[in-house]
């Protein structure tokens, strides 16, 4: 591909993520509206977890995975609001004092910062249950039996086999419940967690398009070998940013793994060899695109764009 | 009735609630099993929070109020095994320090207590995800049109509009976002904020039965009746035991609306009021299960039971 072919895929790509972006945010506001809850406070504090920016990466890839199967962005939005509910409440629960214990996200003071600590924890309470009322809806889905699917997918994703079992892992790595010495987990450890903390969203992301489109066992498999080099590369892109990157464009704080002496795949590779095995995840995921034609090329894209993002 | 007809049936009550406790801590501890998540250390506060008794109420409504229409217990048993753990998650949440700060639950150490908090806001998390992930399952309803009901009347008993805002209620009307002053919440903001907090899942255990049973419209409006009356029942009782309660034998903190400032509706109505209010309250719910003749014996008996309950 010539390099001003490329310059326009980045470009279509940055305007694709911006118009779904837009149309996932006012999705989850009309819900957030209907969900209707009698404490102006906890709206608030939900809408200030939900709808102050982030990259809508994961609706993203609900959207253009049931595109390929010809599945219109309004058929699919409930299904990617959902997801991304869920993984806003994750962001909240995760930056409370208790757990990472951060004060800035997306550039912004966190939930419990902006608000307090109970509110914090209600609010990802809310938008974790938002997140299956919003599935359960009548326009979730072609059908009730698309929708369950989508629930129980979804459910599986996030919960203590997949989500917030792989937090729990990731605290652990950090030594917070060694009664005795920590050993340094091994690159096999590290992947498993991640596997589970980033990657099982990313994964059900594009499963939920799949499940939408009707895709057959052989696409569903194209899709998730994608999702998986997907999902990796963009932990290894996040644990670069750890390392290399600036709070200020990054949106929260840096250099927080080493500082909690977490063992990341960067500290095991070294950075020339995370920067070689992105390269890899991405042509992985391109060539798992193959089969679906120039329908995948913003899909395609998306796997550099997770690779080299700055924030 | 005679008193001995009356012991019968006390003793008949309790022998039912026992076989429904033990048919769904099975079922939720298979659940749990099922979830397999990779952190031992998560799979054991899930356990602790889910399987460490509790009178198993809500699955009990659900399952007789299922039995009405000629739904065996083995087919209500995912719908009531989901819906407490939305209530054993709740609890978790609720005792956190951030939030009630308590030390004991079902004569237990609460899951912070007993494990730490970043635990018990994970396992709380896992739980609620759990719910949905049961009520998707495929032994979870007749069809996945009952399921995707469930899951919606769930998900909106639990949420920002129900369950979790009538939380967020409490909180406030213990002055704890007051930036000045604190008015005296009056009878009705009261009975607001716990038809919410409490009510909506009791309401919801009688809805799911009549989903699971295809109940027509008037006799949902029955038990909707019935459980809006239990669900205000069970809060002026739980109000009465925090005044005149025993810790030992309640199973956790007594006294602590007092020591919160918080105004109760026993406050207000004082004790001989609030009892004449309960025994208003069982007559009202006795009186609406009357369409439904002797299978709802077991129901009306409920409702005394939760009026007069010692923990």
């Amino acid at each position: 591909m010539s390099i001003a072919a490329s310059e326009d895929l980045s470009a279509r790509l940055t305007r694709a993520l911006g118009d779904c972006a837009a149309a996932v945010t006012e999705h989850m506001d009309g819900a957030i509206s209907r969900a209707g809850g009698p404490s102006p406070r906890l709206m608030a504090a939900m809408r200030h977890a939900a709808l102050a920016g982030g990259k809508r990466l994961r609706p993203f890839l609900v959207i253009e995975s049931a595109a390929l199967f010809g599945v219109a962005r309004t058929a699919a939005l409930p299904a990617a609001a959902a997801l991304e509910c869920v993984h806003c409440y994750s962001l909240v629960h995760d930056d409370l004092p208790a757990m990472d214990d951060d004060d800035l996200r997306r550039g912004q003071p966190t939930v419990h910062r902006a608000f307090d600590e109970a509110t914090a924890i209600l609010a990802g309470d809310g938008l974790l249950t938002l997140a299956f009322e919003i599935l359960a809806r009548e326009d979730a889905g072609p059908d009730a039996h698309a929708r369950i699917t989508l629930v129980a997918g979804l459910a599986r994703a996030a919960g203590a086999g997949g989500m917030v079992g792989g937090q729990m892992l990731d605290l652990a790595a950090e030594g917070r419940f060694a009664a005795g010495a920590r050993g340094t987990p091994t690159a096999g450890e590290i992947e498993h967690l991640q596997a589970l903390k980033t990657g099982a969203l990313l994964r059900y992301a594009c499963e939920a398009g799949a499940v939408l489109g009707g895709a057959s066992a052989a696409e569903r498999a194209s899709l998730d070998t994608y999702a998986r080099a997907i999902g990796r590369a963009f932990q290894i892109a996040d644990d670069l940013l750890d390392v290399e990157g600036d709070a200020g464009e990054v949106g929260k704080a840096v250099g927080k793994d080493a500082a909690a002496g977490k063992a990341t795949l960067v500290d095991l590779m070294g950075v020339p060899g995370a920067r070689a095995e992105l390269a890899r995840l991405v042509e992985e995921a391109r060539t798992a695109l193959a089969g679906f034609g120039s329908k995948a090329t913003l899909l395609a894209e998306a796997a550099n764009f997770i690779a080299n993002r700055r924030n």
